[in-house]
């Protein structure tokens, strides 16, 4: 595969929150984008063995593994000092981990280091600076990122946000169902009219699109958008594309806004979280609603030599 | 490579457990030696994302997935009907989780289903049979394992118990160090006169020999002890091979079984659980200190072809 970065000097990344969902793939897409590549390896993993093998198994691939921890403030700065670029992933997903404020330690680490070249916070998701009216609880996110986002811009560091849209995992392998991760056997909960678009992406394409933002003068400080046209679809073209596959219809069940909504109700904070972005996403169709201006890119128009998974190809796991 | 099976039917393989981290690799392991290879799929799965795609490898990797649930006592039956063994792997670590006594509702599906010609059940540790003296509160791993062969031999069900001794990946990478999963740098803690001979185990090879006994008239209501000649080595021996690696020694710090056991005092009770274990395995050599009788088979015995990993060439992995 020829690139336009071929030929040219590759920055060097550390992906911080590596064993992640989302950080694993980052890792493996930076090696196999040609970048030495380092991980941060924190004392809290302790007795994790998924987490520590999975450090093994990046070193087997030629990642080098970096030790640091939050609680030490110089080992992050001595970690910075080896690369030029820093990813962050750590989790911001509720019902797994929440980090996002331990950025700004990465931030003042980043500033005294004086190195660093690109910073890719973790964003990943929606564009946090559109969601300034999201419901309560779940805009803590974005609040979060967006607090995230301004102390990287006071420090001036050169950053690009990149808005991954849904990941397959949590929105395409179960319908968009809450509360499962596999495709519904009977009925499917279809949210409103169904037709809100919606942004699907495999992971792998987000860690990809990703790596190839780190050394592109076209993405410096943007917000980059992976909207790859193909995977934009509504939640009834997503289930038409399962039962396409399955050689079956479904029984749909159309929920309306307002019973969506009361359905937060008496739910943990994590769940609450969930169904606001929800809400968001297929009742505002709030990854769709707008152009992308000035501050962005759209993806698969700057990298068109990617060839990114098709969500029915993607289904096909499930069947 | 010829196997002693090669040509002769091949059972169904069931396994319970198989997203754990020694059931991963038995899902593997009856795949690549050729059994037709389910795995329950439990509900209680949820939003790990981590367990559904590795849920999803699997069957990528030929396996097929079996919806049931502890909770649904048919439905463990149903999964049972469509195969001839059984093996179970659900953790009994308590810095995980411990699931041991389900196994007991697994039992008696077994009974109902009727068709199941040998369970191997969550065993993977010492002999819990020789382990009667252990000391609290270690010994509830010992017991609960004792309970759960009690009703498998009650109910006359044919069984195989795989002591599979220690794991490299909790007692290899860490020189057998606690609270950590990679070499120690500086020191090293050794238990007593560190010459007490262990067993140490590569996980992929324990599961390698597991899947060789199940449909092995050999090891039919047998104890399969793994204890491949070259992996027997003391602790002082590891640290040793380990020092050869780096080539720098360690500084050594003996801890008396005095000091050891009072160092349980205070902690909580998996971390308390863990420090029982290391006595009984580190200062009475509980591994080896008997002969296997009657009752027993050695497995690199049964299984010469096996070429397992010896504990030199795993630690390179941490270099």
């Amino acid at each position: 595969m020829h690139t336009r970065e071929e030929g040219m000097g590759k920055s060097k990344v550390l992906v911080v929150g590596g064993t992640g969902y989302i950080g694993r793939r980052m890792v493996m897409a930076s090696l196999s984008q040609g970048h030495t590549t380092y991980v941060l390896q924190r004392p809290e993993t302790g007795l994790d063995i998924d987490k520590a093998q999975m450090l093994l198994s990046f070193k087997k691939h030629g990642a080098r593994l970096v030790e640091g921890s939050f609680s030490d403030h110089r080992s992050l700065v001595d970690a910075l000092k080896l690369v030029d670029v820093v990813i962050c992933t750590m989790s911001g997903v509720h019902f797994r981990s929440h980090n996002l404020l331990l950025q700004l330690q990465l931030v003042e680490a980043i500033k005294e280091a004086g190195n660093i070249k690109r910073f890719l916070p973790s964003e990943f998701g929606m564009d946090a600076a559109r969601m300034g009216e999201a419901l309560e609880p779940g805009r803590v996110t974005f609040d979060e990122k967006m607090r995230v986002r301004k102390a990287i811009e006071d420090a001036k560091i050169p950053f690009t946000y990149v808005s991954a849209n849904c990941f397959a995992g949590y929105f395409v392998g179960n319908l968009s169902q809450m509360g499962t991760l596999f495709p519904p056997k009977q009925y499917v909960n279809i949210y409103g009219d169904g037709n809100a678009k919606v942004v699907f992406m495999d992971e792998d394409d987000v860690a990809t699109y990703t790596i190839k933002t780190i050394d592109d003068p076209r993405t410096l400080n943007k917000i980059v958008y992976l909207r790859p046209p193909e995977n934009i679809l509504s939640q009834r073209e997503l289930v038409e594309k399962w039962e396409n596959l399955v050689g079956k219809k479904l029984e749909k069940i159309t929920i309306s806004a307002d019973d969506f909504l009361a359905s937060m109700k008496g739910l943990d904070f994590a769940s609450q979280v969930g169904v606001g972005h929800f809400y968001h996403i297929f009742y505002e169709g709030c990854l769709t609603n707008f152009e992308i201006g000035e501050g962005g890119e759209e993806a698969s128009k700057l990298y068109p030599d990617v060839k990114y998974k098709r969500m029915d190809e993607y289904l096909t796991l499930y069947l």
